[in-house]
């Protein structure tokens, strides 16, 4: 108790959570369509998104640039110019009929807290800055963490010639955009110059409410793989082709993703396959689906149980495709291996949450995020603020502008007791 | 066999399938894209098959012209100008993908059989028209016979406001082809005007071929049932909401699919049950689809049969969708009841493939075909022109040129030796 009244004492601007949910709403208008929220890679939206976070930024007393891959990014000089910083952020990209807290809350309640530094004319013995990627969740060129990789310095350019749904090269989109695909390096930061890298999200699941609480320490990145799987049968009339001659490859399809779903379903230990993505060729209601594919994700809270379940869902699909004589291309797209958030860096998030009056609660990360990426050139932290139901990536996703106001404060702590790792140790 | 020497003897231009295949082959060039026939009601493609057969038919003696929606229609007159016509057919669009056969055979081998009496200078004491249809599949705006329903005046106009899947409406394709859509009706054909409707076209299916025959008459087109499905569930984030807590909208379609495979393949009687497009919302890798649409096709050889079917099936989707919380929309966007050919005029077929010295087989078409609108002026009568391995719907769907002829003989000889009903009976 004593605590929590110092932590209102402490901060007279730290009611921060209606500047945070006036700015998401503002983001939020910002979208493919007015009526589904969709804010993807490259695209028009991209742009204007990313100047309208550029100005926040300015307004918070950053200088502000757009980086090479089109991560919008911010920088707040410490006490002396051009020390390391303590980086924060999230990405501003959406899937599509996206809610508007994933990815946008964490990274404009960062710009909030340097607002308020700025404000009170602030400094720290290290510099902040403020990152927001341009591509975390990979619906363009089914790839994700596009924007963080290329800070990380893992960029595959391999991407660069994968085309979107209307072929247009991720080449061709960063031409168009006013990006230079030859000069993606340029987005890449020395390891030198950051000292950690903290990303405040929502949860996307049910667990900080069912708890009560509204923000919580997350303890690790759960790894994900992602498969591409190709069914070929053969096409044929639907009125004249007797069931028994077959080899509809929708059918076949269907069987995988029940398969999946049983398997997953019969698991104890948190292991989650989704089918997300789904086309029949040719796709005409008369005609049996000569060839299909679709797509796999399959999650677990340890790479090993992950790695044996996507081998046990892969022996199965092999299975049905032999059974009913369909050819099978199965290709494994995308593997993250589990990323544990580093010790001390973790410990100073969970002062902070206590300091501000919390029960202190680590939770695993089933989602992945763009510290997946940053872990190659830094340390990671992450603090998750309770979302409505455990809603996300659907347009009911909601936060509570008391909880957006909550993770505020406790980043605000944090930045501002924020010890490096070798002063910490 | 003195019947097979007659027949070779009697038409001095009987090799037609040299001539017909060429053609096959020509019109097959136009398509959208040059890897995948697809030539689609009201695109640039429809308007130049249009005037490649319109061509044909002048170079066989027709007065030709483009029908209000796009029908491509030759008259051929008989002994006396303005008599009524046995009209001959078939549709010059195709699905995507497609073979091409399917369809142009019988507009060919039409012209082709009109091209030899003018070539001859015979005159019959009937007119002869030929009506190439210019939407039979359906694929573009969901309902099919487009071309047929004008011509027989049962064209519903609702299918105007109908979209593809760019957005455009039947009304405004048509507008932009050239068309009037408020002057559909002047395609409308009078009863009276037609004696009979003859269609030659492949059978799409494996039975001629498995008794070795090039012919087979075709006793009544099997009646068929098209439903609209939507379960719409929650999405949610592939990472975060357990199995247990899902209601995933594409599992719930999957498992629809596969039942509804299984439910036919159990059945005796020639039940087919086809599931031939689907969609998944989002449908990002990352996301549990919230929503899927799909489309189910059944057909059975007799209207009952058919009936109960359709509804067995409604009640196993139904209690799917139940079990699984889903919201499920089910809609029957197209029902045809079974058309029976004309005793008269399927009695005629039947005396031309004997005098063209083949073994008469009668069997059902499991495929719809132009003749299910046809049937509300005019009696309706179908030749079957074997096809390789019952292929079709498919680039593999491929004719004997020596089948073409077969077929060619016996429509020329049916044209020759027809009789009106009343002085048939």
């Amino acid at each position: 108790m004593s605590e929590m009244n110092a932590a209102s004492a402490g901060y007279p601007n730290a009611a921060l959570g209606d500047e945070i949910v006036g700015r998401i709403n503002r983001l939020a208008t910002i979208s493919e369509t007015p009526e589904h929220l969709a804010r993807i890679f490259l695209t028009r939206e991209h742009r204007a998104a990313a100047d309208l976070i550029l100005g926040w930024m300015r307004e918070a007393g950053m200088h502000a640039h757009l980086d090479a891959i089109g991560n919008v990014c911010g920088r707040y000089e410490g006490g002396r110019p051009g020390q390391p910083c303590l980086m924060l952020g999230s990405h501003y990209d959406t899937v599509r009929d996206a809610g508007k807290w994933d990815g946008p809350l964490g990274l404009i309640t960062a710009i909030s807290c340097v607002a308020d530094l700025h404000r009170r004319g602030r400094r720290l013995p290290f510099a902040i800055e403020v990152t927001g990627f341009a591509d975390e969740e990979g619906v363009r060129f089914a790839s994700t963490l596009l924007g963080s990789r290329a800070v990380a310095g893992t960029f595959n350019e391999r991407v660069l010639g994968v085309r979107d749904e209307a072929g247009i090269s991720m080449r061709d989109a960063m031409i168009q955009f006013g990006l230079d695909p030859d000069h993606i390096g340029a987005a890449a930061r020395a390891p030198g110059e950051l000292l950690a890298y903290v990303e405040l999200h929502i949860e996307q699941g049910p667990v900080l409410e069912a708890l009560n609480l509204p923000v919580g320490v997350v303890s690790a990145i759960a790894g994900a793989t992602r498969l591409a799987a190709s069914l070929t049968g053969m096409a044929g009339h639907a009125g004249t082709v007797p069931m028994l001659l077959r080899r509809d490859a929708l059918a076949g399809a269907a069987e995988c993703i029940v398969e999946i779903e049983e398997f997953c379903k019969t698991d104890q230990d948190g292991l989650v396959g989704t089918v997300g993505y789904i086309h029949a060729m040719p796709g005409a209601t008369n005609v049996i689906p000569g060839q299909v594919s679709f797509t796999i994700d399959i999650r677990a809270p340890t790479d090993a149980h992950r790695k044996l379940a996507v081998a046990d869902i892969v022996r199965r699909i092999e299975n049905i495709a032999k059974r009913r004589k369909l050819a099978l291309q199965l290709d494994v797209t995308h593997e993250n291996r589990t990323v544990p958030c580093a010790p001390w860096l973790k410990a100073q998030v969970a002062d902070a949450v206590a300091a501000e009056g919390y029960r202190v609660f680590e939770l695993p990360s089933g989602a992945g995020h763009d510290g997946m990426a940053m872990i190659d050139i830094t340390d990671v932290a992450m603090l998750f603020v309770r979302c409505r139901g455990g809603i996300s990536h659907h347009p009911d996703e909601h936060v509570e502008p008391a909880d957006a106001d909550a993770g505020a404060r406790v980043l605000l702590r944090l930045i501002e007791n924020f010890r490096p790792r070798d002063a910490a140790q």
